[in-house]
């Protein structure tokens, strides 16, 4: 998968993921009145809005993009008819030939991690039967727990050709708090002891040219994006934080190896709910696809001016 | 709902909580065949099994303990069945008046993390109504992510009354990877500055005796067990690695308070696969509920004499 999701960067020209958080007040309003007068005001309503509104965002942008990434969390609120429409999700998108980041930061340890592992990117026996459960290409992974944790889910990659990123810096303020701090015995902050880790377990499970092992850095903190990239050679870098979070095209650039790769960019509510800005706003909320789409190429041609002016 | 927990604990004198992670090796053949007789070997076969299986645990075990704590990953790996089964289980839990603890171990950033938290612990709004995904009573939580990833779930605790337990020293054996190294500035490991951060949250949520923010720590660390019991006076800790994970009932002294409270100690396979211990063998496999009842009673004096002993 690894190997698929850097032919598609090329192909596309385009290092972009687009993350499917469809909070509700992103849903134009005619797709939740549609969705709502089949299913009512339920649940299940919320649920059919949110597929719709995927649906039409992968079609306006599919075939700009190599991946999309969504947020589970966002799903899961809505109880069991919002994860249907995650899997539904999941398999349109796939349909689209999209590689499919699950955003779901899950961690365990041992048979529990193996688990998760199992529900997001292998396969459950059932009698003498195997099943897919959401079937994901890669997975988001918290690594709080040790090894006990990521390893199940590197046993899994290992036998599906798939892939995890694995959680080193997060985009958010706060996320200096652990992460940020120095470890006496290392001389060097938390996220790039973890780091290391990423890189030891990135060696393990080569692609081509990168590893199926990469790692979650947010794009608000280039400078410790500079470091990281160092670090983790061989690791694809999946950049949160970009847009609405306050990172900019220029922070991108460490983020990114001399080979012009090596790191993907989410944007989610910058692209999803671009009709809601002033910029895009002329697309009205009837053409929010084509917001997205526009939104897409504005973002495509940012990271490219900021790469070539390195 | 930590008043409700600390009440339910001193009535029924048992600090425990019973792991409800059904892994398919541990449901009795004869529950396998019936499910899968009505619903063939797939997944929804795998989620009528694996309710069926708690079903029965619970009937036989709801009157001598105060919680139960599925594990949801044991579910999510068979998909959406598997998470209508975590749903049934949680509401039949609830039926019978047991605390439910969801061993989630979500953690995400702002939005993301009130999602779970709504998703998990309290109500989403969908249109004018208000309905409860999973709903259950606690929910653990990963804290890799700082303040911005718990924020959002105690201010959902605070409108529902409801907790978390933060991981703060988990059970396994890779665990001290990064919990263990020393913090240079604060000359302290890393699982303490969790728990004074866990001690914190604590004092802004109270219920009557505990705080409404509790921790997990593992029992097979019963020497940091003595240390964060006291940085963290209130909150209750969750202890797994009991039974199967090689914690034993006197190392489990030091993580209660001297009233004799403070802690609740978790058993999975101990009490649900009991049937499948020498020990408990004579139950048979149809047996399984009255071998699991017997393993709690097993459970509860072994930690008493502990306790007694201490």
């Amino acid at each position: 998968m690894i190997n698929k999701l850097v032919e598609k960067i090329q192909k596309t020209g385009a290092p972009i993921v687009v993350g499917l958080d469809p909070m509700m007040k992103f849903v134009p309003e005619h797709i939740q009145k549609k969705a709502f007068s089949e299913y009512g005001e339920t649940l299940e309503g919320a649920g059919e809005a949110i597929w719709q509104y995927n649906k039409e965002l992968v079609d306006h942008i599919y075939d700009l993009i190599p991946a999309v990434k969504p947020q589970i969390a966002m799903y899961e609120q809505f109880g069991l008819p919002g994860l249907a429409a995650f899997k539904k999700t999941i398999d349109y998108c796939k349909e689209k030939d999209l590689v499919v980041i699950g955003d779901v930061k899950r961690g365990d340890i041992g048979s529990t991690s193996e688990a998760y592992a199992v529900g997001h990117l292998g396969k459950v026996q059932v009698g003498n039967n195997f099943y897919r459960g959401f079937d994901e290409d890669f997975a988001t992974v918290n690594p709080y727990l040790g090894s006990d944790g990521v390893n199940p889910f590197l046993k899994v990659c290992k036998e599906e050709h798939k892939g995890v990123f694995i959680l080193v810096k997060t985009s958010n303020p706060s996320s200096g708090e652990l992460q940020d701090r120095v470890i006496a015995d290392a001389n060097r902050p938390l996220y790039e002891v973890v780091g290391e880790q990423v890189a030891g377990w990135a060696q393990e499970l080569m692609g081509d040219t990168y590893s199926y092992v990469g790692a979650v850095v947010g794009a608000t903190y280039p400078e410790m994006g500079k470091v990281l990239r160092k670090v983790m050679p061989k690791s694809y870098i999946l950049v949160p934080g970009y847009g609405a979070q306050g990172g900019k095209g220029k922070d991108l650039v460490h983020f990114f190896n001399e080979d012009g790769l090596g790191a993907i960019v989410n944007s989610s509510r910058g692209i999803i709910a671009a009709y809601q800005q002033e910029k895009y706003a002329g697309f009205g909320s009837e053409g929010f696809g084509e917001a997205a789409r526009a939104a897409v190429i504005d973002m495509k041609e940012d990271i490219a001016q900021a790469l070539d002016a390195r």
